[in-house]
């Protein structure tokens, strides 16, 4: 345990920041330019907190629902948690002298990535499993509170947990600030993401929802601990994000924000619920800044739910158009 | 909807003032006697909370996790849910002429418990199957909270919703005063809990853990619904508590609250973390009051766990010496 203290001294002096500080005073969403993103979510906002009006949510029931991957932080050129399981497989490779000639193992540790990819879910979730199980609970969030506090993005050069998206952290701050419980829906691992989303997005581990590993008691000398098993428990992406926000949360959402096709049921779990209720998707259209990339990418795939956002007027943030800074670096 | 909301405003109007005005002017905790059980969790509290102490827990990792059949409310004669089941079974019955001659549905639609305990779990996961299975979690919800609001206990002609500890009552909102979030963490249904904690104990669904069926995402011609499999997904006893604590809420808790062996792994997990635990056992020792029953009770069996507690000095509350009273409709 005394390690993980460490880590997480050194994650707060380094971006320990990022959460607070982010609402400059009179506008709380100072880096979004004017425009019907913004005021659509202020309006709505307004609608629902508004005492003795019409559209009022007592606020037990303001639950706000955010996917992560492409919507709170970039997934570009790879998935975070990818570029840690890969990080994971070089330091395990010392013990697994097999993994030199062994795919997806070999290509992870040529960090060719193109070969990791062809190999499929399957190679990815054989990726996945070699790195994600095995440790006790406790021993896993060491690990990734270590990568997390270590780990650079290559475009960036800036710790993952910095490539956050400033316009994205004033909104978790400016709903909590009225009354909502802003929870993180995401189809990464919620252990992968509970040992820094606190000070990261002011998320704390209970309102992290993920996919994850089984998990089993086992008593050893030390006391009790839970290990983490190489077999799915639940997939939190497309139809089970409402599957996962029914068995942790229990209420349907009043908003929903995601950024891809794999939000899209999220979205429409959260709409087909009575009074009012916002949607909005992050559409990644900032080449320079950030990433452009929607109906063509692997990654972030944003096409289905593109055309039924248009369709139903659910709020599609510009990101070029709509955001005066991407990262808390850029200001 | 609307059904759901009716009912909702008959159980405010019913139970809605149990969980607010229990904390008395001074005292915090005016239903527990002076005592070691009630010394030994203010003490724990003071050490916890006392700014720049020793022993002092940031308020986020304050979590206090309570079993609810037999720490929150009783569990006698029968777990209220299976009354729950029953009353299903009754209100199914014409819908399934095959039940009255088929076991265990028989002998529940005759009220004959001693039959349909013979049956022993395949009997009672059949009963439960059948009454909690099929229906959207909409659905099932509004079924419960009508339950809730009409429902009574045979022995005491109160609402089952009523039959719960004012100490309880009080330990709970006395936690929450002082920063700690408390969460249910219980064998019984998630969905069967969700629709009341918040106005009974003050514990939104979000902080209720519990057993839960698969849940499968369909769309239907008013949109989305998640239908209640009749397949099980997660049995949160024994050493599956630990494991739902860690699912649902990714911290230690600080302080655990049972008072059953089916409670047991679920203080040994909070007892190996570091610094300050505080783990009790509620002992039901009063028969005229409430019941009692401990080792040789097949409902709330309770006997390596009170060796347990006794060896190692976790707090084993008395019921009748401890408790001014025991259901708020004693005071």
């Amino acid at each position: 345990m005394f390690e993980r203290r460490e880590y997480f001294t050194c994650g707060f002096a380094i971006v320990g920041m990022l959460a607070t500080a982010v609402v400059a005073a009179g506008d709380p969403l100072p880096s979004w330019n004017d425009g019907n993103a913004k005021s659509a979510l202020v309006s709505f906002v307004e609608r629902v907190t508004k005492t003795g009006g019409e559209s009022f949510v007592a606020a037990p029931e303001r639950i706000a629902v955010f996917d992560n991957d492409g919507t709170l932080w970039s997934e570009q050129p790879l998935y975070f948690q990818l570029a840690f399981a890969i990080d994971r497989v070089k330091a395990l490779a010392p013990s697994h002298p097999e993994w030199k000639t062994k795919q997806p193992f070999k290509a992870a540790l040529d960090g060719d990535l193109e070969s990791v990819f062809s190999g499929g879910e399957h190679a990815i979730l054989e990726l996945i499993m070699a790195t994600h199980a095995g440790t006790t609970t406790d021993e896993f969030a060491a690990i990734v509170e270590q990568w997390a506090t270590t780990a650079k993005h290559p475009r960036f050069d800036r710790l993952y947990v910095e490539c956050i998206y400033q316009p994205m952290l004033e909104v978790l701050e400016y709903l909590r600030a009225n009354g909502f419980k802003t929870f993180i829906v995401s189809g990464g691992g919620i252990e992968f993401m509970r040992p820094w989303s606190e000070r990261v997005y002011g998320i704390p581990p209970e309102y992290v929802i993920g996919s994850s590993v089984k998990t089993k008691l086992e008593s050893r000398q030390g006391g009790p601990v839970l290990v983490r098993l190489p077999e799915i428990d639940f997939i939190d992406d497309k139809a089970g994000k409402p599957v996962g926000i029914n068995r942790h949360i229990g209420r349907r959402p009043l908003a929903a924000f995601g950024n891809s096709d794999g939000d899209l049921q999220m979205l429409q779990w959260t709409a087909a619920g009575d009074g009012p209720r916002f949607m909005m998707f992050v559409h990644h259209t900032d080449a320079e800044r950030e990433w452009a990339y929607d109906r063509e990418s692997a990654i972030g795939h944003f096409d289905q739910g593109l055309d039924e956002a248009r369709r139903r007027g659910w709020t599609v943030v510009d990101m070029k158009r709509d955001w005066k800074v991407v990262y808390p670096f850029d200001r």
